[in-house]
């Protein structure tokens, strides 16, 4: 069986598993404080270009989602994210749980507009009685979207500015940033999101960590007394070296882009594949999501072959089917894939 | 330099980091439903000895902690804890941050007593204003406690009957659960704790693991939709393989027990050393945490080569320092400490 | 000036001030244990018509709304709004604060349809990852509606159904019930809320008490220890008298009836003279509460004379202007509103 | 039935109803926003003799703490409390509720000292973990405490200084406030609170008013948008006019004042009474609560004549017996009183 079921089915970049190997009979502070946890920050700063960002690593996404939201929202406040933004449906209530409402805007492709977002700040502080509504504090994005589509560098700048005008922190979820990253389908960088964001994540566990998502604070903007908000949430790692010896490894010889480059290959493949077979996409992903529309006899042919994700059912005859590639995605895996295609 | 600072100080078993990379290529679905979950939760079954268990991982201990109290508690319920009990010391308000009250009892070497838990029950019930005040729901002991002492058998049967008598769920922190069933110092089995509590949990943070915590709910009290309080609190690992391939390697072949008896060993050896040393005891731990009076004087003597965690000043004379035991310690460990003493 | 702004806009029914004074120097036990709470809860049961029923006073509505929400769901659960339901717009996320999400649907003229209803459910439950998502464990209508609009039995019958079918509690915030028993508008009586819902109020703030929401619970509904709930919501006042003496007023010899049928004939009376002078209507409100479209430049008439609340802006040259009646609406009152539109 | 069973026992001063009715038909806005509570604000402004202060008007006293602690503080951080603290102890967890502990002292008489609280932020700021444990924001005293006793100027002076050393707010609970400005028990005004505190309130609830507290912030602590915080936790009234009113005729004429004065001259007498009869005092309390210890054989002398509140039996022969005096105290009641020590 060949999977594509998603890019968290195998375990780690074989890299770092060494790494966790040669380090482990070193004895180390606990609770992020090790050597490890702080060369990883400094590789990333260094990775970023900037000097006025603060890094701290976490270990999952809902939770990394919820943790700054809370931590950087005042008690009143809300954060506004697409209609299908993770936060709004797949974290099963993580934000609200900390009293903060998600208050949605339409999306368009999982992305928000500026545009709409200025009309309903607008309409917002024009309502006489807005203090009797949760006042927004934050915008929510994701890039990749749960759609696997990307903002553009001035999309972000038209976002940025929206949130500027307002009082809005902005906030990216970077859950599949490498693939953003090394995607040709946008021309945002790394710099660029962290001179447009107030903080923003780069995703471990999807880009071949075991788990870990390593939080940028820019600007200065980290909360005071992070660590404790961190252990209040129940997100402090007493072998803290778990995370910072694998960003320390992902962002070692370039590895992090390394595997973000390689899956969006394999992902590049596989479209070109589906492609060849007549096959439609449901959604224009640039990134390692593929969404392919199949007639839902199809779906015999992967049987017992190829894992996938079932992903919506628009019509009676079709499914939507998600593809997705990863560090651990191979040629091999490929080759069954078009083997099933063939018939 | 040489640490006995904290049984968290060093990686894993190499056991577990040896699984991690056999497995690591194998496509497992992700959220703990692989079948290294699914069989980790059957060995720990089998060695608990009762079958209406359920078993599931979480990341580390304060999060278990707050998850296990939240998930079991209503809304205005609080839950009773020594004074000295982790989740009123040392978790930065994780639990009242889910809402509940953490109630105080008076702490007798990091325990408390089943008398004095019934008469603060009694005096509440008896309090004619007892709606007015937080109803308990829930008592937490720790075994071993953050004193490294063990309840006996006839005190966790006097607790569980107290509970019982006033509709209270008994919790057992077990984040250092092995040294206290390899311990001398209690007749305490894993059988026997499933039967007196409604939850416990076995550590394996503290115990070998990189991470992880296995819960274990009995009679049947395991919270409904309990995979959706985890996702709720952000504890929900994508890879849960990595919770499971390390819980199955724990408990495949009595690793977590052969774990916990060297740690065990060491501590005794450690106990020995000191004694012969003349040195006193601040506590009489059986555990693997050893509390000793020093000089301020000695500390000197363990400059640069042995590293441990001073616990508190009782005096200004005088040091309580912390020596910690683990898989990872050695004969080698132990020889230098000993140089160090000999000054 | 005469103010058509809202329903609070004056104090209380005289009669409730007259029985406040005559009772005033009796010492009564506090906290809601007092004989009027008592006898206005017998009231109140008898009037609905049903043994089985619980009932609780509360100060305000978003408070009610907050304390039954938080009280009646598990942790993990949410609650199923309409899009413009109160509780979703206009309570500063009173709900969200204590943890639970708003679930949305769409909205028709303010209500919700049991068919969409049903639809969202039977997809929840077949979306495999239905445990990452919010799991919905209560519905919320209000009747009247924001919009001032009212269901039909048959409609609420079909929500209850859904309701059970899927074990979604049925909550309704009956903030103005009394206009929506007393209108024309609809078949459903206090009796029939009572079946179909879980859990109602019956809204007196705005229905001539100076404040108080009486919360009726079904079907021994009533969640255990719900004093305790309200003073952990700082809801409980220690004066309950305050809240017993209103509503035992308000039920006897149908007060709260007469106040609602009064308010009702002035709203009917408002709308004629609306009507007359050829004015139309943003959506056809069959209580209290009438939404007026009117040109811009006609507003000028009311200046200085009439007091209204300005509800939203359809077009450039328009303005939605709603006009609400209450207890101490009088025929002179509504002179002065005609004498304004003769201009 | 004479009770002295608390200082809520019977309605509002005959002032405030007096004022209720006279306004009850002028049409006001809503939420606070009524020209009462502007007269009322700033007659309490000029009372406390500085201009840098803001006032509130909220229902109830838990209500008050539990928004007053969680609008002011970080969300990592908890309140200091005497063991004995309201908040601590009768209010159902309604802090821990928000999210942030409780953090207890040992109380002196109800109170705590300044030298214990610098003692307890100086070892928790030496404590290298102190990030692990919930970090001190505020300190909470009430004055008169729950036993009746009150601070001296030199004893606020110093907790204030100690509060400004450690960067810790600190919170005056006032609900029976007017007691102790009136009593000769302390040197302590309104000015002073005013120049120590950061945050205080004034009771209405036990001080004549049917329900209401008047918070008042100094030195620009008020925080932001503090109306949205209102009605997130349910506490803001549609008919502000209810509170407004109040204390606009509470601040009239020095009535607050007046109504305490008269309690404590009650109090006085009652306290005389007691002595008269050889009676002795649990604690030397100089406000309208006097805790007087009883054979319990005496209790029966009472029976069907006097209402009081049972405090606490020290002892199988003994009764600590609460009574309370109020603005609706008469000669007369203290007259069936003494009848009843008569025998």
């Amino acid at each position: 069986m060949v999977s594509f079921a998603s890019d968290y089915t195998t375990g780690a970049h074989p890299e770092i598993l060494k790494r966790l190997g040669e380090t482990n009979l070193e004895p180390l502070p606990g609770y992020g404080e090790d050597v490890y946890c702080q060369s990883a920050k400094e590789k990333i700063k260094k990775v970023i270009g900037r000097d006025d960002v603060d890094v701290e690593f976490l270990v999952g996404g809902t939770q990394t989602n919820a943790l700054i939201i809370s931590s950087m929202l005042q008690s009143y406040e809300g954060v506004i994210a697409a209609e299908t933004g993770h936060i709004n449906v797949h974290e099963s209530g993580a934000v609200e749980y900390t009293g903060h409402k998600v208050i949605t805007l339409s999306e368009h492709d999982g992305k928000i507009k500026a545009k709409e977002l200025d009309a309903y700040m607008e309409a917002f502080y024009n309502d006489e009685s807005y203090e009797h509504m949760v006042i927004p504090g934050m915008v929510y994005i994701s890039h990749p979207t749960e759609y696997g589509t990307l903002y553009k560098n001035e999309e972000l700048k038209a976002l940025s500015e929206v949130c500027k005008k307002h009082g809005l922190l902005l906030f990216m979820d970077g859950a599949r940033l490498g693939y953003g990253l090394m995607s040709k389908g946008t021309d945002v960088t790394l710099n660029d999101i962290a001179n447009y964001c107030d903080v923003f994540y780069i995703g471990g566990t999807k880009v071949g960590a075991l788990c870990g998502e390593a939080v940028v604070f820019t600007k200065g903007k980290k909360p005071k007394h992070f660590v404790t908000h961190i252990k209040q949430h129940g997100a402090l790692l007493a072998k803290g070296r778990l995370l910072g010896i694998q960003f320390d490894t992902l962002f070692t010889e370039d590895l992090y882009f390394e595997i973000s480059r390689h899956a969006m290959e394999m992902a590049e493949r596989l479209k070109e594949t589906f492609l060849r077979y007549g096959l439609e996409f449901f959604i224009d992903s640039p990134t390692n999501q593929q969404f392919v529309i199949v007639e839902n006899e199809m779906l015999k042919l992967f049987e017992d072959k190829v894992v996938y994700t079932v992903w919506s059912k628009p019509d009676k005859e079709h499914t939507v089917v998600r593809f997705v590639t990863s560090w651990s995605t191979t040629e091999e895996d490929l080759a069954v894939l078009e083997n099933c295609l063939k018939g």
